[in-house]
């Protein structure tokens, strides 16, 4: 179901050191290990991350290699983007509606500073 | 702290239900008791899902008008739609691919369907 997967989706990426790991992989593929190198972590603990993330579609790591590396998957965030996409116009309005009015804001404060 | 404030909106957004109120949002204000309609929810519930999403700012509740309306607040899914930005190449590059793919495919059709 897509909902399902929307929410597995938002769910993996819910915490820093997951969000860190995929801005990581921006970079190339990585073994765990060198995923692991930033984090004040043990390796078990950074591979549950993986592991969320892995079953979130998010990354995915080769079978071929014998370091396994991970690489990163944009199919997941491709549709949480397309999601928010529906929100636009709301944060749009809100930055015209602030262009809107600081003219008006910035004309009181001549006026303002023309009495004194 | 930013990654903090982006974790809280993601495991906000993580729910079809919270999704599904933001959804009813886009329409325009509702009270609790509209928000609830659809959902075979009790009150209580549905408040504890509008609970989440005003703590993670994506709501505003009114403290005027005496039914307290739920307005949607969209800056928290800009910021999560700006992280969301940063992979955007590695699934335009997906697409890319296929793209770059597709005709490659289309010609070994048509080879392999004049041979036959």
């Amino acid at each position: 179901m897509s909902s399902d997967h929307l929410s597995t989706t938002f769910a993996a990426l819910a915490d820093p050191t997951r969000r860190a790991i995929l801005a990581r992989l921006i970079l190339g593929e990585a073994s765990v290990t060198e995923l692991a190198e930033p984090f004040a972590m043990s390796l078990p603990a950074v591979s549950k991350h993986l592991k969320v993330l892995e079953h979130a579609g998010l990354i995915a790591r080769s079978r071929e290699a014998q370091w396994r590396p991970c690489r990163l998957e944009a199919g997941p965030l491709k549709d949480a983007a397309d999601w928010l996409e529906h929100y636009r116009r709301f944060w749009e309005q809100s930055l015209d509606r602030l262009a809107a009015y600081l003219p008006e804001l910035q004309r009181k404060e001549k006026t303002h500073g023309r009495k004194k």
